[in-house]
């Protein structure tokens, strides 16, 4: 079983730990009680950690829904809902099929292999097919297989869940969707060959705990290709240069979405310690989570102090955003032991978020949800900010960052620019105007209530 | 301790192979740590999944009720959240003090045991009362005796939340209530001690891994039998043939019901697994996971591509209960080793219920969730489906799918008809035209915003 | 490691039972596999369920926020938002600070320690920095040291989010933020010191399982002290005696909360056994998430049947405090064997809770969701009936309400004073009747849908 090397090096790390410790207690054998957790309760725990973990990372699907849904003006609402059980839909069924294989299995510096669909180790099958004589080699494995499968999937649906946000309320389903199974059958698992399937990127030494660039990066070059290829949404930026508000049409839903991300990524790190076999991984996970919280906390509180000199008042939205970029920002190097460097690291990216909210109206991008910064900026920083607090080197790092961004961004520019002269980008002017749920979808979010009208500028169409 | 049976069966299985596995492994002295887990260490493990697993499945009902109080019209949603936490109240009460006795204690082929309440074992008792040595004998029991409970609790109040949707904004809440009651505290534990219980069903080797039988159908035939006596909502059906269509309120409200749906799945099908002392129950519970998300996905993007030709566009609401119907289908034997096949029976099930809910309309059935396609025809389906990919006898399947419908629309029909010529079973038509919020309740579920005027067909009423 | 006295008291407990079982089965040298789980994997167990169930506590949080959100009127539902994603902030942050230092770090009697930062033991440091033979000291511990610090710093936020509800619609946001800064870093530490941290009331027996009073009976006198500083909402009580009816907002999403607090409810109570390692602490924990389950069931049940009788009709917000009622009220003896108990003592607070209500509008005191009845008096409530059926002395239990309750008020009620001579406590007229989402945070909650005019008595103002 070698198709899972950097994400499994924690797990080696931690066996040659427990192996000396078992040495040092057993030169002192008074301490009957402490030779180290045996094998198969160490399997079961594995196991049981990478399901219970990646159970949180699926919520978070929730959370980007209603965090987004709650965002988009209420004539968009319901395509929200479409797409975002689309997204995790089809992202689970393109990483069964090609992704895993292409991102951990015999992975050679740059890709994995092109097979059709993964599946349990032939040791599993004999073992829940009767044959007790192959539960020692399944043992051996360390952790079930496919509860492998199931945490590393979670992550691929986050991913393809930023794009959504970015580029709401104007580009067409279906390309949308296609571009959601290149991300997530193809893209998204070649920069994971690189670095956690043990490629390249891992050879070096880059250092990514749970994602910041892997995940959130990625997602957000995505996410910012598709935002200047789709174009602002009708209205957005005044011929006079000034920005039309779009608010949250749901501020209920979109805090639901932000408390539901939170908790979330108590998964989303913690599970990526990708162990729970022994005293140091437990150690390690109550870091990472601890370190996860404040990081958000410190986001909120900077966000919301900064939002007033910069957004010119104290903005609950970037307060709100300023949890998940706290949550983006810590997620490279959740583990660090100093926790107050988790507070700082959340802190400033809170401050860079909110500038950056600022920077992309400047430069007229419209991006719906605020992903750019919030996964792009933040994920950056936090990238970079692992080689502060723990222990990655910066050049190292930096390298990481440019190099996916580099595939990312122009890979996923391709295929936005393929679609644009295939299928088609964007929806129509005249759908656009009368929202997607009743244009595209024919379904209203909330039929039975009564909306403000909408006022259009017409010299801005 | 001989009180569960058949749904301690895999526990059985489990430490059966953990003693050959252990034989095996005393035969190779070098390989030490690969004993089998220490008996308390599983006992642990077992009691801690049942209870994690079932807090998942608790979550449901939140998702039972978010569905159905969005997808009901506004002057009825808040009837709707009433019902559910009645519900779920009065499950957990008639559980404890009737329903795990008829279903679990001393089963005799059709029913269990008569008696008030259930409890903690005697040793249990003793051992928190303070005496250590009861340890061995509880530690014996492979898990907590209210652990299983808990988790055999929050299944009951899964198959009532099912009805409840079916017959919205027109039952009266009292009867609704009883029927609760009497689901819960007997109808459904004469089915669960049938088959889970170690009843004759389960003797002859009726397979239903987490219930898509003996949950959701359960809750399915109930809920059909209530539609036929309770009649459609006033003006759903005109006189011309055509179905006025009914819309959900909040598609968000919905769209977050399922995702919670979706995820306290993962519970209510790992859970069923009813361990998580050995690699095998982990390896299977990772599977039961993987194959959970599979079939869901499947649903999801079946029923899409299928709502065009069948309901003539591509129905947001047709994939989010492609999700329910994906989960229910694969509900029945979710341990399957080809994980393609949780696709396949995932997808035919969206392709059924799809179909399904055009029959409804066709005779003129009026459910309003779609109830009935997603749990009572996907639970067929996933019963019997569960003979092609997880080694059941279809005809035994049949028989069980055949017998447990008799009994329980039957029983549930009876009790329809006996509330309808007393306590009544439907609002008058001034109330179901006012909204039962308003008419019943005298709460509003959104008191402050302006709501659309409704039309009515007078040539309807 | 003597930083936790009295909550690690049952670990103390578990761990001297767990070395009589040892002795006995090492006398019964047959029951080979019964002899303990091994320290490692108690270590391991430990520490995850600290974590696990503090996620679900962290929950709690979101629960709070939607059903204070939905319970508001639309005007002040944005908020609340921004109120409870600052108060987890500040909460998680002043814990780490100096709540947790203050509460459990060297407690003499009435205080812990003041000192900045609370972090891992210097032996995790070592361990997680790669010195594997700090593992033994470590382990030695029983869980991770940051592990408790997070289930800790989940509760405490929810001591904060009590009195946000109840003080909604008219308190300035930074007046209130500093309240929760100083409940959270200080006035709840010092409670919990005298309790949970081995002070004066632990040491004369005080019984409090997981906080009825010292979390909810906190929150709630802080909430009593700012009902009363700020005064009710203008034109809550009118001249002629009558009480102007302010219902919930939204429904749906008050309902939803409650799910959300009774899910988070299982972590909040059986995390509170604070160990998983051992057959007895897995019984222990099953024995907490039943009763919690059927106090909370019972509840329901009684608000919603003494409500037509208290309030004049079957009230759906009755129903739905009710539930958080029979929490609270079970909270401080979650672990009674009887499980019938759970039921009676649910109820009793169902019924209390609703008095309360209904006497709070006696009073004129304007607590907007009904925070009072619920935490404070079902918290009293909750505490005295633990000398009921759980072992605990009444007077003992007496004196600690009321010296908590004394502690609390007082110095709750110097702060909400100061705050009121110097930043001032509440709003302007003006910007309450325009609401504080447009008055005081330029968001409106709802902003695209037409909302009912608000008709002023104005008389009252």
């Amino acid at each position: 079983m070698s198709t899972i090397l950097s994400r499994r090096r924690s797990v080696t790390i931690m066996v040659g730990i427990a192996v000396i410790g078992m040495g040092y207690f057993l030169a002192r054998p008074s301490v009957a009680h402490a030779q180290g957790i045996d094998q198969e309760t160490q399997f079961v725990l594995n196991t049981f950690a990478f399901l219970i973990w990646g159970v949180l990372v699926m919520w978070m699907c929730a959370g980007f829904t209603m965090l987004e849904s709650g965002a988009v003006r209420t004539k968009n609402a319901s395509m929200i809902c479409l797409k975002n059980i689309g997204i995790y839909s089809i992202a689970g069924l393109a990483y069964f099929f090609i992704g895993y294989n292409l991102m951990y299995v015999d992975v050679k510096e740059v890709i994995g292999t092109f097979k059709f669909m993964y599946g349990p180790s032939a040791d599993e099958v004999a073992l829940v097919g009767g044959q007790a004589e192959a539960a020692a080699k399944v043992i051996d494995g360390g952790y079930s297989t496919m509860s492998d499968w199931f945490f590393q999937m979670v992550f691929v649906a986050t991913a393809a869940s930023i794009v959504s946000g970015a580029i709401a309320e104007r580009v067409k389903i279906w390309s949308f969707f296609l571009v959601t199974l290149l991300l997530t059958g193809i893209i998204y698992p070649i920069v994971g060959a690189w670095t956690w399937g043990g490629g390249w990127l891992d050879g070096m030494g880059f250092q990514d705990f749970a994602g910041s660039t892997i995940v959130h990066s990625t997602g957000g070059w995505a996410a910012l290709a598709g935002v200047i290829m789709v174009g602002p949404r009708l209205g957005k930026f005044r011929r006079d240069g000034s920005v039309s508000p779009t608010p949250p049409s749901n501020v209920l839903v979109v805090t639901l979405g932000v408390f539901i991300l939170w908790l979330g990524w108590f998964g989303f790190n913690g599970g990526s310690q990708l162990a729970l076999g022994s005293a140091l991984d437990a150690v390690a996970i109550s870091h990472v989570l601890v370190n996860t919280n404040l990081a958000a906390a410190a986001g909120v509180m900077a966000a919301l102090a900064v939002s007033r000199p910069i957004l010119g008042r104290m903005a609950l939205f970037a307060g709100l955003n300023g949890a998940i970029v706290g949550l983006v920002s810590i997620t490279a190097g959740p583990d660090i032991i100093d926790h107050y460097w988790a507070i700082i690291i959340g802190a400033v990216g809170g401050v860079l978020c909110t500038a950056a909210l600022k920077l992309l109206e400047i430069v007229k991008l419209d991006d719906v949800v605020g992903a750019i910064p919030a996964h792009l900026v933040a994920g950056i920083w936090g990238t970079l900010a692992a080689s502060i607090a723990a222990g990655a080197q910066l050049h190292i790092q930096l390298l990481g960052v440019v190099a996916i961004g580099a595939f990312v961004f122009t890979t996923s520019m391709v295929v936005w620019i393929v679609l644009d002269k295939t299928l088609g980008l964007r929806v129509s002017p005249q759908v656009e105007r009368l929202g997607q749920d009743v244009g595209e979808l024919g379904i209203e979010a909330y039929p039975e209530f009564v909306l403000m009208p909408e006022v259009y500028d017409e010299d801005e169409e």
